[in-house]
C-alpha cells in the first residue's frame, strides 16, 4: 500500500483491510470476488415473557421472505454481489422452505426466565453445526463470509449472554430491539434479570452461559466464527447478536479475533461495548438495527473497494517518481 | 419505507436517504443511476511557509495521475459505477491532460500569510464556475453528484477559512493534512494564525473569508453546492475541504443544506465539528484523510444499497400480512 498515489496511510481503514486480508489468505493482492452471507434462524421460549414487538411466527415468515429474496439481506446481496445461505438450526417452523439448509436442533429454545434455555449437547450441536457450515463455505471456494440472523427474541437472549460474560449491568447492555417502547423494555431488563438469577450460567464456561441464556442461531453463529478461523475464512460480522456470538468464540479461543471484520455499529447498547471489548471498529454508522446480517452486507462493497484501491491504483513509479 | 418487511425505521440512515432522495427529486423511487464525481483542483501559495508535507507540484502529478485512472478516486469510480470529472480552476499545471476540463481562474493563489490568497472578483469567478458545473451536470442527466477537490496546502486554507467563519481557535480546528509531524503543524497553527491577522477576513462576508483566505477550488466547491442546490442536484460531501465548501455555500444561502449528504468522517479534526453545525451525519468512519472525493465515492454503494432496498424489498403485503 505505501508504493500507491497517496499519502502514507491516507486510506485509514481501507489500508488496514487490505493489509488483514493479505496476512489471513497469504495473498499481497487478496481476492474477495466469492462472498457469501449466512443467516442462522431460531425461535426462542423467552417471547412468552413479552420482551419483543414482534410474535415468534415472524422468524419463520422471515425464513419465507428469505427464501422469496424479498428480505433487506437478500436485496443488500444482490447489490453486492454476495450469496444468502439461510440455515435453520432451531426456528419453530416445522416445515421449511427449499432454499433453506436444515440443521434444526430443536423446535426453539425453552423459555429461559424459567429454566435453561437449552441443555448443553444441544448448545454443543449447534456450535458444531456452525464450524461445518464455516468449513463448507471455504471448501466451495467463499472467499469472504458475512453471519447475520433472524430470531424474534435473540436481543433478549443477546444482553444476557453479554451481561453473563462482561459481568455488566443488564441494564447498560440491552435496547429496544424490533422497537419495543419503555414498557417492555423494563420488562425485558427484568426478563433477563430473572434468566440469569434462575440460571445461575458459570461466566468462565462460555458454552453453559450459551445453553443456560443463550439461543441456538446464537450458538451456531458462534461455531461459525470458530470453524471460519480454523480455515482462515475472513468474517464480517453485523450488529449486536453476531457480535456477542464473536465475543463468545473469542471466550472459547482468542485465535478468531485475527479472522474478524467489524462492518457497522447498531443502535443497540451493547454494541460499542462488545465492539470495544474485542478490539473491532466499525465502518459504518447508519444507525441500523435490523438484523438479518444486513449491515454486514451493506459492508461488503467497501471491502471491494479497498480491495480494489490496492489492486488498481498507480504507483509513485509508475508517475515516473 | 413503512410497507416494507421490516421493522419500523430499522434500516436507519438507509431509510432517511431514500426519503430525502424522493423529497429533492419528487420521485418515490428515487433513481440515482447516473453518478458523477467531481474534483476541483487549485493550489496555493501559502505552501511557501512549509505547511504541508508535499510540494506544490504534487498537485500536477495528480492531476495527470486522475486522467491515466490511477488515483484513488479513479478506482473508487469505477467500484461504485461514477464517472470522475476534472475541473482545474486554479492549479500551477500551465498545460493541462486532456481529460481536465479548463476553467482555470488563475496559477495558484497568492501566499495568504502576506496578503489576500485572491481578489475578491476571482473568488466570484470561482464560485460562478461551481456552479455552472453543477448546472451542466444536471442537464446532461446526472442524479447524484459528489464533490471532492486536488491541491496541495488546502488544509490549511481550510482550517483558516473555518477559523474565520466560526469564530474557533485554529488550533482546535487544524490537522495533519497528508501527515506532517509535529514541528510542522505548530508551523501550520502559526501560519493560519498569521494569515488571518494580516487579511482580517470579515466573518459576516463569506466571499471575503474565501478570497482572502480561502483556495480557488473551495471558491469552486462553494458555487458547486450552491449551483446544485439551484437545480436540486443530491450532492454527496467528501472530507473536511468539501465540508468547508459546503459551509460557505450555507453562510450564503442556508436552502442548499436541503440537497446535501455526509459520506464519511475523516480525521482532520474540523470535519466532525463542521458536520455537527451543519446537522449532517457522516455514514462511514473509516479514518481516511486523502481526500480527491475518495470518501464520498468509497459511500455511494451506500446510496445506491439504500435506493434498492426502497425498490426491490417485499412488502408485508406480498407475504399476506
Amino acid at each position: 500500500m505505501n508504493e500507491l498515489t497517496k499519502p502514507l496511510g491516507a486510506l485509514g481503514n481501507l489500508e488496514e483491510i487490505v493489509i488483514r486480508l493479505a496476512g489471513m489468505t497469504g495473498n499481497v493482492m487478496p481476492d474477495i470476488g466469492r462472498k457469501t452471507m449466512v443467516v442462522f434462524c431460531g425461535d426462542h421460549g423467552v417471547t412468552e415473557e413479552g420482551v419483543s414487538a414482534y410474535p415468534s411466527d415472524v422468524t419463520g415468515l422471515m425464513i419465507h421472505n428469505f427464501c422469496k429474496g424479498g428480505a433487506a439481506v437478500n436485496v443488500l446481496s444482490r447489490r453486492a454481489g454476495a450469496d444468502v445461505k439461510v440455515v435453520d438450526v432451531g426456528s419453530r417452523l416445522k416445515k421449511l422452505p427449499a432454499c433453506v439448509v436444515d440443521r434444526k436442533v430443536r423446535l426453539g429454545t425453552a423459555n429461559m426466565a424459567v429454566g435453561p434455555a437449552m441443555e448443553r449437547e444441544e448448545a454443543e450441536e449447534a456450535i458444531a453445526i456452525g464450524i461445518t457450515i464455516a468449513q463448507e463455505l471455504k471448501t466451495e471456494g467463499v472467499q469472504l463470509a458475512g453471519v447475520g440472523e433472524m430470531g424474534i427474541g435473540n436481543t433478549t437472549a443477546t444482553s444476557a449472554v453479554a451481561s453473563a460474560l462482561t459481568g455488566m449491568s443488564v441494564d447498560k447492555l440491552v435496547g429496544r430491539g424490533t422497537g419495543i417502547d419503555d414498557v417492555m423494555l423494563r420488562q425485558k431488563v427484568k426478563v433477563i434479570r430473572k434468566s440469569l438469577a434462575v440460571n445461575q450460567p458459570n461466566k468462565a464456561d462460555a458454552i453453559d452461559v450459551l445453553a443456560k441464556v443463550g439461543g441456538l442461531e446464537l450458538a451456531a453463529m458462534t461455531g461459525f466464527v470458530l470453524g471460519a478461523a480454523s480455515v482462515r475464512l475472513p468474517v464480517v460480522i453485523d450488529g449486536v447478536i453476531s457480535t456477542v456470538a464473536a465475543f463468545v468464540a473469542m471466550a472459547l479461543s482468542s485465535d478468531v479475533k485475527k479472522y474478524l471484520f467489524a462492518s457497522h455499529l447498531s443502535v443497540e447498547p451493547a454494541h460499542r461495548i462488545l465492539l470495544d471489548q474485542l478490539g473491532l471498529e466499525p465502518l459504518i454508522d447508519a444507525k441500523m438495527r435490523l438484523g438479518e446480517g444486513s449491515g454486514a452486507v451493506l459492508s461488503f462493497p467497501l471491502f471491494d473497494s479497498a480491495v480494489a484501491v490496492a489492486r488498481e491504483m498507480a504507483t509513485f513509479a509508475d508517475l515516473g517518481l
